[in-house]
């Protein structure tokens, strides 16, 4: 493994003191740049590129050459494994992802395979080695997964929804199956993180985009148990350094106490939680990364700078801060505003002594 | 005004003693019930039915004439106001509402009209006197409206949004015309919800439906601000009575202490929040409405038994509480499991006492 030249993602996940804020973005390689634009037009489908370890090694690298940001996340996607189960994912101009055969019967979870990381997903981990290749300990490299609770509202509505009322009717009418299905998605993303820590990544992410939809008691053991699950049979301790894992729950705000007890080094949070009562509830036990509203990103330069000043005051300097948007960036953010904002949180220690 | 026969509601959303918890449910009149698909079927479009009093008023009657509801609910749409401020709204059927002429630039602001309830709206409080003159004093009716914010979201993007980015960088871009819609909506929806109460309901309900996707900041001003401003306009009391006043903000759980103080008499809750918290957090202050996951209505009878039991539970009897589903029922519920739940929560008391 390459020493970190530039460690402060990682000892800012494990709470520990640092220089500087650390700063990446949630969908930093993506849309918003015309580079990676360019580069997807000439790759074919969505799922050609991120099938692609060059061209997805190119695109992880493409926001590090513009920006001065603190970690590069793999270019992917969360439903990686779907599609190594073999449910056929399609992505539709704007629509989003498509199954073309989605969960529809008992079976359909029963006869689901658990894909093997070095077979099916050997995409990803090409990648993450030529991608370390090339970063020579820059920056870490931050890989993820999606939550089974997530992933199983992909696969058992066919496609994003609006509602998810068929993965709510199965939890009502049929909570075993579910459970099932559950257990499955459990399995696989155990491989596959594994797989992913194994081929050299910093740090690990798992990304809940749809257990804010579940009712309180519902979120504790349909989303969070699996991902606490997860957790536990990562191998987040390595010899001389410990893999930080966080966890994302959009629309989880009240969720953080319980979030903070999972096992996860840090959590994501979304905008619409306020960072200092975040911070107030989860306490020392866990980092907290995020949260500026990615909207913010759409004002002037002067919008975007007291915004960020006003979030880095939550903290401060005081350990146990990721700077982040509170979701991925909008793909119509001009790339100029994201400079202005990276440059802002690092340069807040000079203006805002932290200590 | 025809006295109540049955004021459970009333008293509840008044925080007074009732003989057992009153029931009403979310898009009650709708399309879960074969009546009411019939009747749609005949009515042309959407926004025909709704314009049409007798309709009206007749698809309002639908579900009392098979539950023993609590309340009835006006049918109607909250975008009754931007329909009557010129914007052309359309229903496209699996896409939700449209509007031809959504507001692009700071002259369509300027020029929308404030509608004169008693013209463009009089199709709504000729519904309401048709509906009053068929309840007798049966239940009480309830009248509504959409938050300012929410009405301006649909206004500004032109349709409902993944994101709602164009409202949100209009935000940060250009927030005093922002403001300057606002306060348009926040003085058609006091004229409107005024004109309904003058018409003959006996409460009144805010829905915002959208308030959640703000950071808190940001919703505390965009869109409960308006709300109060909107509820200390209403001539809510009345010589010999209170006309009560119920907010809901989806996605609002993390702000329910600011929204016990707007002046509302109760709060709408979802049901990704914990009712039992959320109880506790608002004290005696405001009542609480809510807040079955819908999709409980997907299970067998003894899950849906349980589950309103155990919701009951968290009042057992104590004033304060109207029971509700979390959300708008959804239109593939069958009709039979409405009646166990409707049955479940009449029948409370007797299973369990409330002294």
């Amino acid at each position: 493994m390459t020493p970190l030249k530039n460690d402060r993602l990682i000892r800012a996940l494990l709470r520990q003191e640092v220089d500087r804020t650390p700063i990446w973005i949630m969908r930093q390689a993506g849309r918003y740049l015309p580079e990676y634009r360019a580069l997807r037009q000439k790759a074919g489908t969505f799922m050609e590129l991120v099938q692609n370890p060059t061209l997805a090694c190119e695109v992880t690298l493409q926001p590090l050459a513009r920006y001065d940001l603190d970690a590069a996340i793999l270019f992917s996607d969360i439903l990686t494994i779907p599609h190594a189960m073999g449910l056929g994912l399609e992505f539709v101009a704007g629509e989003g992802p498509i199954f073309t055969k989605p969960i529809r019967h008992e079976q359909d979870v029963q006869n689901l395979p658990i894909p093997d990381p070095s077979e099916e997903l050997n995409y990803v981990l090409d990648a993450i080695g030529l991608i370390q290749n090339e970063l020579k300990g820059r920056v870490p490299l931050i890989g993820f997964g999606g939550s089974p609770w997530t992933l199983a509202c992909y696969m058992v509505e066919g496609s994003g929804s609006k509602d998810f009322s068929k993965i709510r009717a199965m939890r009502y009418a049929r909570p075993a199956l579910l459970e099932a299905l559950l257990d499955k998605l459990i399995e696989a993303t155990v491989a596959y993180l594994n797989a992913q820590i194994a081929a050299g990544v910093n740090a690990v992410m798992i990304f809940d985009t749809w257990g804010g939809i579940l009712s309180p008691n519902d979120y504790l053991h349909f989303s969070l148990k699996p991902m606490q699950k997860i957790i536990a049979q990562l191998n987040l301790n390595q010899n001389d350094r410990r893999i930080p894992c966080t966890i994302f729950t959009k629309n989880g705000g009240q969720h953080l106490s319980a979030m903070a007890s999972s096992g996860a080094d840090a959590l994501g949070i979304d905008w619409m939680t306020s960072l200092a009562e975040a911070k107030h509830k989860v306490g020392d036990k866990v980092a907290l990364q995020g949260n500026l509203d990615p909207a913010v990103l759409y004002g002037n330069p002067g919008t975007i700078v007291q915004a960020a000043q006003e979030m880095l005051d939550v903290y401060a300097g005081a350990p146990g801060h990721v700077f982040n948007l509170g979701h991925g960036i909008y793909p119509d953010v001009d790339p100029e505003h994201v400079a202005v904002l990276v440059e802002t949180v690092h340069s807040y220690v000079g203006t805002r002594p932290i200590i």
